[in-house]
């Protein structure tokens, strides 16, 4: 049995498909692991392509001298240039703190959606986001128009809005194992602690002491205790459920990739572990990218997917949920192309369905 | 723009498409890390599906409860019980030596393709099998049939012949480097030395003091110093260019995947290194996979890929060439896929295309 | 300047000294990390010296043998044969739970004193060590006798007990973080959470696929969520300062050695930073061991010590410390060999001063 | 029976005679790893003490602000400014290429020990110095008085001359290994294949991408394919035995610690294993540091020490020799402190003889 035949035949129906319908992407801040990681996901979706980058400090470079595991071609443009790309029918940024702001109005001005899986329109009002980052905010009108992009509690504006702002890795395995609990109102106020581990590829690309393979391969550390910037952050979402302030302690971990988040709550009342499990299982019913596992999981386990795991344990009022997800895929791009899939009318796993590699 | 229509019409296309053309594939051994891996490149493979498994440790147990990066629900037969089964298209095995015989004879002579990853019809005479594995070999004819299946030096015999036996991982990373020189015999007979670096994963799952995180996860070392069992399948596959014996030394590095080979040879005369690089060049020109590179390369930067990277470097008449590979996939079941498309008619790369998961 | 013979002159009084006065130790249990760790810190303590070794699975073999970093010839006598040694000073146990009951009551009747890093004097009542370890007290009056060996809390009966029950290590990491401010009742009851981070070796020398390195390595993961048997322990020490239940976590890491413990506690009100250090510094002036640090601690950084670090952060009602120690040092044999030389008269430091290896 | 007594005793001889007669030892360059290993060595070293340092990029700190595994309070100088000091009995260098002429002169001339760790001293000529550091010798009578400290291999000069030259690290794990075999004629000229692998420590604690966590953790690489300038050293010092030139592959591996060298030889007439290895047992026979071991060594065995580790294995007349060190003491600051122990008079492993931190 050959095949062969009808197998040509989808290859020439599904070429010509992509070189008339494919999504044009470009990527401002593509030069770090997000943007690499975005790059590679990009490069087996089926209905999009990238076609666009800018990376300041690699301006001139191809993607494949950039990256080593990358073998295109497509050259990087320089951000300080203001990359205003007519071509494209969606765009994605990836900047720091302060440098999107005049690009992003441009393309929402001009109707193309932007995802921006920087921190510059995550937060709710430009009063937060001074004092968080210490800077005028020179988009409010965007911030505004802005949804907060966590795909499964984003609802129908993750659709329509000009502006998709992608939360960050922490707050991504945070939020998903807390609003859970809280949407049911069945936590304390003010008693969630998030002890958050975080794989190195969190701290960037960029070069410092502390992710200096010997300084760090063999050991461990926090950091920012208690006063990291996503804490804002997370207190924003969970405030309409009167969630009040949380504990977040980050870690820095000798692996490459993934966040472990340990989440701690006190429970109003005591709850059976079956009760508590259905909370999670009511709440992401249907969802493609969330599963409840019965054993404590390992980030390894999800690696290079768009995947959350949950694992959760109750006793008395005490209420443990441990959450694993791969940084640069579920806390970057990778929930950044979930949106953009669901804005144009993709299915939702297209291009983030692959499993884990393991090990 | 809203190519939500074309795309709806596509996924109808594609999805009536596999349900009628699909390669039905079996697994006998599927429950170590090759299997995993077969597991893991199958379930995105456009052409071809997994539909019976079989591991003897596992047996009754679900894909997911073996594999935790994995969510199928398939379940394992007995290998001891020697499934036979007559729904499948083709069948890879992945079991230790001297287990594979009698099962990979009966497919054979119902014209189901094997395609083995274990080290059963490797050697290419019954006289050379009984010396390495100290048993006798229980299918000299299919072992007279069979391809030794390293795809870029196979031919058309990977297309016909019944059995596939795809290489090892030190074999396959040292002879892609090592067979350009001498095919052009360029390299004087007996100066192959091989040092080989491989991942714990190679080591496969099961567990040992060697493999004992505290005890490697540090350090490294050498094992099977000039003993390792692949000597004979490399100096088999380098016998008809006149390379005599060769040099072996294994080592186990402290990361989860991949190989790096660094291969010294002495050559017949001094060359220039523009000569070196193009005698690679030459080799491999339109070889979908290996890619040979300006700066050493790591296998990092193949991690789960089916790709072979390669870096030359001659001085006077000394010759290094250093290759870096997925052990689990290029040096296991991503060739083994590789084979079986080319088998099939199927696109070479197909399944078997995406980027590697780097950092 | 030659300071030959002066040197000569030390070191022929030191030898004689040694032969004459060193402290004899026997270790029953004596394979696995901790017993290996006791030797490596033995072997460079002045006064003490081990002349005796027990370890069941290793019986007849010498410590080279045993473990790769050690020289030593002496052999490994049965645990089995229940060895009730009369040349001996001091014995120390490592074993598991239910096993050390008889020939603990003889050394502690015959006058000999026993430094046990196995849990089996730790928890205070046989009904509690009944509740946690399923089996009944094999030695209540030891049980009774017996100090809980934190050395910084232990007091005066760690020099005059019969048995010393050396802390587990997450408890030490824990308690000497919680206990400064438990004692001065600042924090609510009930309020304190334990995310311990331990370095995989503290999962023992045993095989486990948990401890695979690719299970591992490249990732990480919780286990026994608010089920570990070292809660009770916690408890119990904690119980005077009306400190209640306590919540804890326990995460496997990537790295050999360490435990990172970050504890997180409610103000019964509000505090400065400079208080809360001050409570630490008041609490543990004097402390060899014990130094507070202004960044968050790295095990590393006290690697193959003694020594524990403490960070504190303050933020309204919430306070966080941090805790470093080495798991197979602070956390096992070390603080055994601390409250050893207290017990002894020797300085409290000695063979346990040499500082950290970095990186 | 206490000894409380006695060691009190012993404990004020020492004291007093510390005071009296510790060496004085001042290091220029020590605020790199390798200077940081001559501070943890010396700090635990009972007959000297290091009381002056200098470190350029760290001037004006204290060790224990530079180095957060050691709690000295002496305070950094500037490398810059020259340090001359006139209080110390011997003096430590640890600078890059280049940058020691001036000042290791002026300390010969003063009659104090010079032990450099740096590369200025190693080659015997200027002619070669500067064709391989690119620069003119600045002290060329320095390096014709200098001997190379390989101190098993140095002889009695390593007691008499005024610069000790340490060996780099992979000539160390490389010269340990090959010496024996050539200088008794054994091996064919130009046929040394040395394979040397590095813990990422050996690249120095200066920032790079190729040093960036997530840019080595999970995989390796070679680097400087047959370019490394530690390829003169070795041939150099295997001139004397007509070995001709040597190939030489350095790789950095996923561990921060250690060298393992994997040594290819060929033999000029077939040997037996025994034969072989008691050409290593006569040669290092009473060396307190070398020891041939069964299996293949790892680094992980040897952590924190100065001692050499040989396998040696023999088919046919291929010869492989596998050694294993730590890159930081063995090959760096541990065999200056060995040599400076035999200049001084000191026993040869006073300071480094503690036992490697394993696991």
């Amino acid at each position: 049995m050959s095949p062969l035949f009808l197998v040509q035949i989808e290859r020439l129906i599904c070429e010509n498909y992509r070189m008339t319908n494919t999504l044009r992407v470009g990527i401002v801040g593509a030069s770090g692991y997000a943007g690499g990681e975005l790059l590679r996901l990009f490069s087996s979706h089926p209905g999009a392509e990238v076609v666009r980058i800018a990376g300041e400090s690699k301006a001139g470079g191809t993607i494949g001298s950039v990256f080593p595991h990358l073998r295109h071609s497509l050259t990087f443009e320089k951000v300080s240039e203001k990359p205003f790309w007519t071509d494209v029918d969606a765009v994605f940024f990836a900047l720091p703190a302060g440098q999107s702001f005049d690009l992003v109005r441009r393309y929402r001005e001009s109707g193309v959606p932007v995802f921006d899986l920087g921190p510059d329109y995550r937060l709710k009002t430009p009063e937060l986001y001074r004092k968080v980052y210490g800077m005028d905010h020179g988009d409010p009108k965007g911030l505004e128009e802005a949804v907060y992009g966590l795909p499964e509690w984003a609802g129908d504006r993750l659709v329509t809005a000009p502006v998709v702002a992608c939360p960050g890795c922490f707050p991504t395995g945070a939020l998903m194992g807390l609003l859970p609990f809280f949407r049911e109102e069945l936590v304390v106020e003010g008693s969630a602690v998030i002890d958050g581990k975080s794989g190195i590829s969190g701290a960037g690309r960029g070069l410092s002491l502390e992710t200096h393979f010997p300084e760090i391969a063999e050991g461990m550390a926090a950091y920012k205790v208690l006063e990291h910037r996503h804490i804002p952050e997370m207190e924003q979402c969970l405030a309409p459920f009167g969630a009040g302030e949380v504990t977040f302690v980050p870690h820095l971990v000798p692996m490459s990739r993934g966040i472990l988040s340990t989440l701690y709550m006190t429970l109003r009342k005591s709850a059976t572990q079956e009760e508590m499990e259905s909370t999670v299982d009511r709440c992401y019913e249907g969802s493609p990218f969330v599963r409840r596992v019965g054993a404590p999981p390992n980030p390894l386990h999800v690696r290079g997917t768009n995947e959350v795991l949950l694992h959760v344990r109750t006793r008395g009022r005490r209420l443990v949920v441990v959450t694993a997800i791969d940084n640069l895929v579920r806390g970057a791009g990778g929930q950044g192309i979930q949106a953009m899939n669901r804005r144009f009318g993709l299915p939702e796993t297209q291009g983030i369905s692959g499993p884990a590699l393991f090990p």
